[in-house]
């Protein structure tokens, strides 16, 4: 093996939320390839060397990540939560299969992470308790008719829905046309949960319904939840509110 | 706060995917709760209690936490993988949820890990890279009918499919019957991954097709995964396989 190449989950943020494996494998690395702001979460050892970009380049990362790792170094690309969840691992694997030769003698690796579905859930309970999908609402890369007819389908399978990518500056209506789509699926008392930048300073948590869901505000550090027809919200006598899912169903 | 109750996730199993928010939350725990073979992970410090108990008995595990808790101890109840993802998380909400008195006064918290789906994932390359969904075979909370429109729908959604408790000794032909239903929906070459005991020692992952995966066994320990129609199989020169879903679509 010429060099070595690891595909690295950092998790949502906080330090104890960072694996030892995770942390290892950016400490074992010559070069720390990464969108700026995850980059941004390590600090560089001596010698070590740091090279954020936008997250738009994903690719770009890609290539540059194989090629520095075919002249033989250790390198390291980041991913905030996980690396193989709408993120770099796959942008690397796409580039590998486009140019073979690229990943010639190179030790390729994933190292997981808590992707941040699981890091809002446990915020707020155990909302993921029973069967659920993950969906991207970024539609850079499908059609908005794809993701309409995927929701569609989420909704009639009754899955705990996770919507990553809900809104950004580029698509703003993203989350709301997904939300009045669903909305004439499910009933408008459907427990809906905007998770934005959990486990950070600034984290917040909206808990409320798909009716009223479209007057949350929402960005691309949200992460969005919506319930299946069995998720509940339990109010308890401290006035904390919970969001789970239970693990049985009953028949119609 | 008269008590603690901590309901934490150890990951797959190898130290270096703990995080240290878990770890430190057992290290805390005066009395650590759960299933044998994951409190069979833990060493017990000085003073420290551990009570495993059997796999079935997870709302008597969820009552006994909350009554310990509610004496003024700190407690955990450790699950493998991610606590929130078909484990004990959601058993602790649904008796605070029929026994709201059980949780007065006690502090929950929910402490996320690295579930089975993502570190099989992360051993194959990058399959959950694109929309995805997690579906319990267990029926013993649900009906076979649920399982199988379940199924149907995730199919004709195009998700990645990964399917948690494939089989146990009590429901061996669970899996072939998801198998034989996602056939009918599916191309025969689709990309199936079966991936047991990830992080183990005795970690195995085969990589086959919707066609010949009635072939591979199966137990309560491997996570199967079933591609979506764009979800490939890599071949590298050095020998090893990726499978790996692109982040687009392309339109039909």
């Amino acid at each position: 093996m010429s060099g070595q190449l690891t595909i690295v989950g950092l998790g949502p943020g906080p330090a104890g939320w960072l694996t030892p494996a995770a942390e290892a494998a950016v400490a074992d690395a010559d070069i720390v390839l990464g969108y700026t702001q995850y980059v941004g979460r390590l600090k560089p050892r001596d010698g070590q060397i740091f090279e954020p970009s936008d997250n738009r380049e994903e690719l770009v990362r890609a290539a540059r990540a194989l090629a520095l790792a075919a002249e033989g170094r250790r390198v390291a690309v980041v991913s905030g939560g996980d690396p193989g969840v709408f993120a770099m691992a796959a942008a690397v694997f796409e580039v590998v299969e486009a140019d073979p030769k690229s990943a010639d003698g190179i030790d390729i690796r994933v190292e997981p992470g808590v992707t941040a579905m699981l890091a809002a859930a446990a915020h707020i309970g155990a909302p993921l308790g029973h069967d659920f999908c993950a969906i991207s609402l970024s539609d850079n890369l499908k059609s908005w008719a794809t993701i309409e007819k995927r929701l569609r389908l989420a909704a009639e399978a009754d899955f705990v829905v996770a919507l990553y990518n809900p809104a950004s500056k580029a698509r703003p209506d993203q989350i709301g046309n997904a939300l009045a789509l669903l909305a004439e699926c499910r009933a408008p008392e459907t427990v809906v949960v905007f998770a934005r930048a959990v486990g950070r300073p600034d984290e917040s948590i909206d808990i409320t319904t798909l009716a009223a869901a479209p007057d949350v505000a929402c960005d691309m550090r949200t992460l969005v939840l919506i319930g299946s027809r069995t998720t509940r919200r339990i109010e308890m006598a401290d006035g904390r509110a919970w969001v789970y899912t239970p693990r049985f169903e009953r028949e119609d």
